[in-house]
């Protein structure tokens, strides 16, 4: 055996090749996180699932889609004048590696979001998990660079960093969403040991999974610390939309008057996850070595024709045609989400404090909006946990640890509300507390032997 | 000014970043070669366009895409005995790594390619550019890994490679498609200088850029000089169905008895290019660190869900209709394209051979099908004289130099006749005609002054 493919093992010579001399971060746990978590669920289709963040079923439809099809074609032709072969050229040809609905991106985020910028600096991405993939291979451009992540963290964030070979430094979410003094102690730390700290990544609404929402004040301050420690802001908003009574806070984009927050989008919440269509809005300016000044969304989008070349405009259709219905706005389009989402997650909240109010260490997140709830228990929460829950309790859940590097056994768990119907999620809270006052008890007798 | 990040340089306060603290490969020719080529055609949109490689836009037809979305939920509903709201999770929740059209791209595999292989062993991506980019970073463990590529080679693979950090060593083409001494030769010293050859890019169909095929014997060669020198071989076969009267020559795949090789596979040029929808199949047998063993595809199923998660299933739903329309045969529903793409390869060379045949130092290939012809001429051609020839002459082609690493001044040029009218090829070869003529009078005269 050379190095790289097996050819005779001696045991087995059925093996072409062996995962030492593949990408090492296959072997990461984040990269059988996702794969575990759907494989115990799909071992367990009957049990509640509390787990994934996926959105709600509820109000798909089939014929929406063929509808947004056409609406963005009308559009084409009406709107921008586009002859019927033009139209066809738009939608069925290689395009634009920009994308086609970076116009209505951004009247979209002009409407919604308060962020008014230059369409150019939007570019289109297949999913935003992309469009993450192509901000940290661009900030990646030595072994010295390094990501710093509010911690817990999306796994996907994990995974893309890892897959750019890009070094992720965790900073304390502490109460307020990000604790501010880590932040600049890490990136300090950083600069001190020789790394080049590039950016951090917040998700300052409803993160996944704290369910943590930074207040404004905290936003302003974290904008003046990335500027005095020269990092780019990585500011990730699959949730905002999806605000309970409270209302919208800024987002930290609209709030950045120096272009140091990169601004990553997804319509697979507001609009459909099967279209996978999400974009980021990267309006810095760059330097080349020939002295010309262009735009970060140029760079990106030279890295995404090396990876997926244009995201099919058949998919940009889908979601432009809904754009284009409602005039720009999603808030006005997901009035029927916004209102199953704050509910679910009223009765999730209402349901923990029915069935573990009384139980001594367990605690729980009272989010304003998004998907999450954050259960914190007196014993700690690990994977053959969840497999029991599944098995003994019909739940499922997702431990904590997932959202941390190396996957510790932290004694939380995140429970979603997003796509269970509100009753389910009263008996999955139930079953939940069953678990827990179990586990409470076993770990008190043990206490006590 | 830190590292990474410009705060202010001096001279221009407005700027946030400088390209040298990005990824290196931004700076590449590869990089900027798809925009320079874009950028010219769109400063020239009345010159005749023999440079894309895109797919005739001659059958597009917007009520098609409505068509495949509704066959292939049928056959959700129908053949695979989904309820209505399994049907619309299918198409429009987030789904399976892996793709939810493997088993109908394994059907199409039987059928129209001779392939014969478990649909697990699929993965449908973002277009093939995204199975290329998964393979590469796949493939590649740490610095000692190279890929071999015949070169002149598509600038896809050159830039997905550059992003996996993965060198690519140039292997000769030759007259057979491939110089399979030159293979073993550029492997054997890639491992004598501690390097580790992983793979070799091959386009056995009628290759972009070259145009040739490689001869049934020279496949089973192939093959053999892979085995030996341990080597995967990336089979990239987006023109195969676009035969001439010859007909087809086996795949690599479907002659693969070792799972030496990996097939990329695309519906670009056979469904619609605004579905992006591409493939890999990848069977062979990784084992793990734990003694498991599990397939390639899995592992490249890893990688994905970190750069894309799945591939739009709304896509895939419009490239299944069409497969199940045609009960999986590509083949049979490509017929006209087939026709026209073969018309006006003929017509090309005939072209040629009626306006070069008596100029001195010009030649041609005559491709059995496919899109492209290479044209060899007397002196070198770069960008420049693309620029002249688009405005001088009202002709765009491809500077051979393009396909080979650094972009030298090869001189040759790559004419595709895949998106004109074959009018159009006949005016647009005379007016290349004209400019050739032109170049070899200036050199000679330079000659002789």
């Amino acid at each position: 055996m050379r190095d790289g493919i097996v050819t005779t093992n001696g045991l087995d010579e059925a093996v072409d090749l062996a995962t030492s001399a593949l990408f090492g971060g296959l072997e990461d746990p984040a990269a059988e996180s996702m794969n575990f978590l759907n494989e115990v669920a799909s071992r367990h289709p009957h049990a509640i699932a509390l787990a994934a963040g996926r959105p709600t079923e509820e109000f798909f439809d089939l014929a929406d889609v063929h509808r947004y099809l056409r609406s963005f074609c009308d559009h084409l032709a009406g709107r921008l004048g586009q002859s019927p072969a033009q139209v066809r050229r738009t939608v069925l040809q290689y395009g634009r590696t920009k994308g086609i609905i970076h116009d209505l991106v951004a009247e979209h985020l002009r409407i919604d979001e308060g962020i008014d910028v230059d369409p150019e600096s939007v570019v289109v991405t297949a999913g935003c998990q992309e469009a993450m993939f192509l901000v940290l291979r661009a900030l990646r451009a030595d072994h010295r660079d390094v990501l710093l992540a509010v911690t817990p963290t999306y796994v996907g964030l994990t995974g893309a960093a890892r897959l750019a070979d890009l070094p992720v430094l965790p900073v304390r979410t502490g109460a307020a969403g990000v604790d501010l003094a880590d932040l600049a102690a890490v990136a300090e730390q950083a600069r001190a040991d020789g790394l080049r700290p590039r950016a951090c990544y917040v998700m300052p609404d409803f993160a996944n999974p704290s369910g943590l929402s930074m207040d404004v004040a905290t936003r302003g301050r974290l904008l003046e610390v990335a500027a005095e420690q020269e990092l780019l802001l990585l500011e990730d908003n699959p949730y905002g939309l999806f605000h309970g009574e409270s209302g919208r806070l800024p987002t930290l984009k609209s709030l950045d008057e120096r272009r140091r927050v990169v601004y990553l989008g997804s319509f697979a919440k507001s609009v459909l996850p099967g279209a996978r269509v999400g974009y980021v809005v990267a309006d810095q300016r760059v330097a080349g070595a020939d002295g010309r000044v262009g735009l970060f969304a140029d760079e990106l989008s030279k890295i995404k024709s090396m990876v997926t070349v244009n995201t099919s405009p058949i998919a940009q259709a889908v979601v432009g045609g809904k754009l284009v219905e409602h005039g720009g706005s999603l808030a006005a389009a997901t009035a029927r989400e916004r209102r199953w989402y704050a509910g679910n997650l009223r009765r999730a909240v209402d349901a923990l404090a029915e069935h573990l109010t009384d139980v001594p260490g367990v605690s729980w997140t009272v989010p304003s909006g998004g998907f999450f709830v954050v259960v914190s228990v007196p014993f700690p929460v690990d994977d053959d946990l969840l497999e029991r829950s599944a098995r003994d309790h019909g739940v499922l859940w997702t431990p904590m640890g997932h959202f941390y590097d190396g996957m510790p056994a932290v004694p939380a768990l995140r429970l979603s509300v997003s796509s269970v119907s509100a009753d389910l999620i009263d008996t999955g809270v139930r079953r939940l507390a069953v678990l827990i006052e179990e586990q409470c008890r076993q770990r008190t007798g043990q206490v006590c032997r």
